[in-house]
């Protein structure tokens, strides 16, 4: 059975931080009201993912927040995360359920309503609508699906909608009416001269919207 | 049960190949006394790398051939695939021991009998010992062993020696007399202008060994 997540402040990690850097900035930032957090790191060795990985769930233990690790099935598995997030080029969702725990949570990126639809009739817990704004960190994405993009998609389907790509204080609101049930960020976050701090001003904004 | 593997003539994949030619390459190595194939790419997305490892089992499968992915654990579950081999900077053996399916066959690299020495602990299948000689393939890897060094690792255990690094049609019956069991090339039969030739070579050579 899995457990329930709350993905409404979702956090993704930036490989560019040093790994205590990191620790830093995601005990920070699930002090300050982050509810989940996927680890992404597409340049380290597998090695490294995994001690990194271990230390970021047991700092994320402490906040029973979950850990989702983006692309690597294995590295989710070894660390016995809760989650494993997959994007349009990492391995199918169809063929990685076959391999995960039946208890961990599966997430696909999607940037089309088809998308969604695929990847409901294929069972994941949720979507990670992207990139809704174009964005500096993701070079290898598709073009923006923007506010109408993100409005489309939530017409089709009921699983929860992670909304990522250039999403920051400003446009947060904006973009959890037009019905994403989370905001993820990376930048917003990881860059933030006090992450904490940044973390509260989005947790205010999503209690904000959720409550009126 | 783990189905008995014939490492004596092992190939690892060049991912600078593009795939038709890669498909190739295998095709005509394993026709020609190829016993082993493992898949290494070290660049590519997962989603790419899924399909690679399908197209090569599928070639395989006709000549029972076993397939061996390297690094990606996820890759070998997803797949199917007989074994992984794990470098020093992957998952750890041992970590990768509790995910992967008990009949799959788990081959770790080393570099010195303390290597060799904690692989048999773990329980592995196979270990490569890498690089026997200095290797233009592989920029990231230790000094190389030796035959001295080969010979140090075959004294301290009774797993089966891959050896790989530097091996070509003249040092192969050196590497094999000082205790390989097995000898693993990249380059030599990848880039080889006839890799069925080439791969024939180094079978009438590996016979010539095993028969003395």
């Amino acid at each position: 059975m899995k457990k329930p997540v709350d993905y409404s402040l979702y956090l993704v990690t930036d490989h560019r931080l040093p790994l205590d850097s990191m620790e830093k900035v995601v005990a920070d930032a699930v002090a300050g009201g982050v509810s989940c957090v996927q680890f992404r790191d597409k340049i380290s060795d597998a090695g490294i993912m995994v001690k990194t990985a271990f230390s970021l769930k047991r700092i994320l233990s402490d906040y029973d927040v979950p850990l989702i690790i983006n692309d690597r099935v294995d590295i989710a598995m070894a660390v016995d995360a809760d989650g494993v997030h997959l994007g349009q080029r990492d391995i199918p969702a169809k063929i990685a359920k076959k391999i995960i725990p039946p208890e961990m949570i599966l997430g696909v990126s999607v940037e089309s309503v088809d998308d969604a639809l695929r990847a409901e009739s294929l069972g994941v817990d949720y979507i990670g609508v992207s990139p809704v704004f174009s964005t500096p960190t993701k070079t290898d994405t598709a073009e923006a699906v923007g506010i109408e993009g993100l409005r489309a998609i939530r017409k089709v389907t009921y699983l929860p909608i992670v909304a990522i790509g250039g999403i920051n204080i400003s446009n947060a609101a904006l973009v959890l009416q037009s019905g994403a049930d989370s905001i993820a960020v990376v930048s917003a976050i990881m860059s933030a001269r006090n992450p904490g701090d940044e973390s509260r001003k989005f947790r205010s904004i999503i209690n904000g919207v959720i409550n009126t």
